[in-house]
């Protein structure tokens, strides 16, 4: 087999083989294939697409290019979740214990993430105490016993996807429905999951900006998972503007404990029950989406849900006090509103931007090696469709220096205010299969 | 500017500046843009075609990356000559002579070329004492002097173009019409050209396998010599079996000393006529191609072009006695004939193949590395159309080995004797603008 007949033949319109796709994924795991092969290979993916049975080859190949995290060792069926990626995005903190209380097994091995805010492994280290070190037996343990625990990825999950993303990053080929849907379903293979839902967002704030890319990217991913043997359901969700109300690390802590009080936004509760549903049918502790939704909405009203959480903050070294008294993390020396300069009603409530400001107050990284203060960020008060007072805090900055006068400006541009304005979608689709 | 940002435009269909492409071109001469970028980049252009500017932007960019021959000492127009590549392409040896005899300069740097024979120069050395390594001020010297000379290419030329080729060919992004005429016209251009003539060949037996790619790269390259102030003309012309009767080195000086004798074969006498008049319009030695054939016929019937011959051999130290005693250069130790198997009609001689059939005889190079055999070759005697008897030498072999069963086994494979066939064209078409 030569690499340049694969290319060529892709190119050309050709369908490669299982046998095909895994020589060009072991070849180039060990640097036997050279990157400008392999991105001249990505641009004809790019422009001639593959079939469902290539990305799955893809897919498996690249979950199966270096450890993958053998979770048979805990009952029941393993549930994984994944966003595309958004603002604001508090849901895994609070679908961890909120599925975890209804006996679903959740072995979540999380990153750390770059961009507007951190990852989720970022947001629990500003709970005091919180260890996301654990061994992979004690991880074990934890599910088994506990049925929920989040740690940091340990080994060297699906290498492949690392060194092609980093050459997608370089070579304009990051923005292709396969090579997405592989990328995303080979980590969440190699990271153990019998089964899959996926937060595929879609809007300003998301990578899919439009509703048609982001259901293509949906169906790709629901497909190759039972192509796979791993089922997989998905939301396709709105990210025009930001999840929630927080965007910040303990801030969406707070707010994660406050939605498992009952007291949550009513589009994150939404997107918790929606996207907690599926991966309640997923794990067979419920037949239809309905019924699951039943079991969760009964796990937050007892108050089932919250106590997982605090036992969940116990079992890795946290302080789970701080859930009857969530207001200790906000330690930001300054907190100041930014006031409506009009009357009106919000239209603009830029989804992506608003990370921005949240990254510039220190919230996010811009590279691996800044520090996050985990204290910053930004609460909003108005969203989409609201009516406004001149004078209104449309939200209040949290921040560790005093003069953010960049950040408000940026703020003041990508918020807008008109004359009329509805409130967006939450949900856009629900794709079961 | 960023690599990345250049990839994207033009994967989305957009257009490169003059300026764009110039950074691209020579961050990539200077290894500042990594290979795996451009690979990306070459796929993009595969897919999305280039503008006859973003062409011309590219080609004189790879033409300056490098030493530039200045042949502006030579009096007048430089007229150079380029074929894309064929089987039994003995022109060149014959049109260096017969254009110089009518006036038009000829300053020619010739390469050693891989494949079926070897390339102009190779052809040259079969000749006893004749050198191809001149210093430039004795070249020019002797085009002032005597209108032509033959020298190995020095310098630098276009390293551009080298790398880029080298990648392409690697990459499946070879056959690329911008990326062809790209390539061709730079090199033309460094090596001084003011004015170029091109023989894009179609056929089984060429690089562009069908009359319409052929078409569109001829185009291409005269409308893009235009842009880069290098009037330029084309003939289309068919590949589908050998040109003339010899393939091989001194086989082909042979059939070149025969055709300035005025017994050429047909076809090839044919094809320098075509390319001759073109190469003495664009120097203005006349005013039409149908002046120029009767100024070049002249010069054959009376004897003048092949007086020019002999004195660019002598002008370059070779023995010129064998122009008039060719036979002396036919030295392998065997001649065999290849029999007809069967009477009719001959339908096919595959042309890419009978190359192949010399190159195992040694007439041409697998790798740079291999040492050519000037004395082994094929020698035509039917071509296609032409009536056969059962037992008809089809064609000579020349070897240095007894044991030539193999080559033998090709020969008939690729030689179709039926029914009924056809002379195929020689000229396709003729392309002055």
């Amino acid at each position: 087999m030569r690499m340049v007949d694969l290319i060529e033949k892709k190119r050309d319109g050709g369908t490669l083989s299982e046998k095909e796709i895994q020589y060009i994924v072991n070849e180039y795991t060990e640097n036997r294939i050279p990157d400008y092969q392999m991105s001249a290979l990505l641009m004809a993916i790019f422009y001639e697409d593959m079939t469902d049975e290539e990305i799955t080859a893809l897919t498996l190949a690249m979950a199966n290019s270096g450890e993958v995290i053998d979770l048979s060792s805990i009952d029941g069926i393993k549930v994984d979740k994944h966003s595309t990626g958004g603002v604001g995005d508090t849901t895994t903190l609070i679908l961890a214990p909120l599925v975890a209380s209804v006996g679903v097994p959740v072995a979540k091995m999380s990153g750390r993430g770059l961009g507007y805010t951190g990852g989720t492994l970022d947001k629990l280290e500003s709970i005091p105490g919180f260890q996301i070190e654990l061994s992979e037996e004690n991880f074990i343990k934890l599910v088994n016993e506990s049925q929920v625990a989040v740690i940091g990825q340990t080994g060297n999950l699906a290498p492949a996807d690392k060194k092609l993303y980093a050459l997608r990053d370089v070579t304009a080929t990051v923005n292709s429905i396969p090579l997405i849907a592989s990328s995303i379903m080979s980590k969440k293979i190699a990271a153990g999951a019998d089964a899959i839902v996926l937060d595929v967002t879609t809007g300003d704030g998301a990578f899919m900006k439009n509703l048609e890319d982001a259901r293509r990217l949906a169906h790709t991913m629901v497909r190759i998972g039972k192509l796979a043997n791993r089922q997989t359901m998905a939301v396709i969700s709105d990210m025009s503007q930001p999840l929630g109300e927080a965007i910040g690390n303990s801030l969406e802590v707070v707010e994660a404990i406050e939605t498992l009080q009952g007291k949550g936004p009513e589009d994150l509760v939404e997107m918790c029950y929606a996207l907690g549903s599926q991966m309640v049918v997923l794990a067979k502790k419920a037949e239809t989406l309905e019924e699951a939704r039943q079991l969760l909405k009964e796990a937050l009203d007892s108050g089932a849900a919250l106590e997982k959480f605090k036992e969940m903050i116990r079992n890795q070294g946290g302080d789970a006090s701080i859930v009857d008294e969530p207001n200790r993390l906000l330690t930001a020396k300054y907190e100041q509103a930014l006031p409506a300069k009009q009357s009106g009603v919000m239209t603009k409530l830029v989804a992506n931007e608003l990370g921005i400001a949240a990254m510039m107050l220190g919230a996010g990284r811009r590279t691996k090696e800044d520090a996050i203060d985990h204290a910053v960020g930004l609460k909003l008060h108005k969203k989409v469709g609201e009516a406004i007072q001149e004078g209104d805090a449309l939200l209040t900055i949290y921040s560790n220096t005093e003069d953010i006068e960049e950040v408000k400006a940026l703020l003041y541009q990508y918020i807008e205010i008109g004359e009329t304005g509805e409130e967006p979608p939450l949900i856009h689709e629900i794709i079961t299969e």
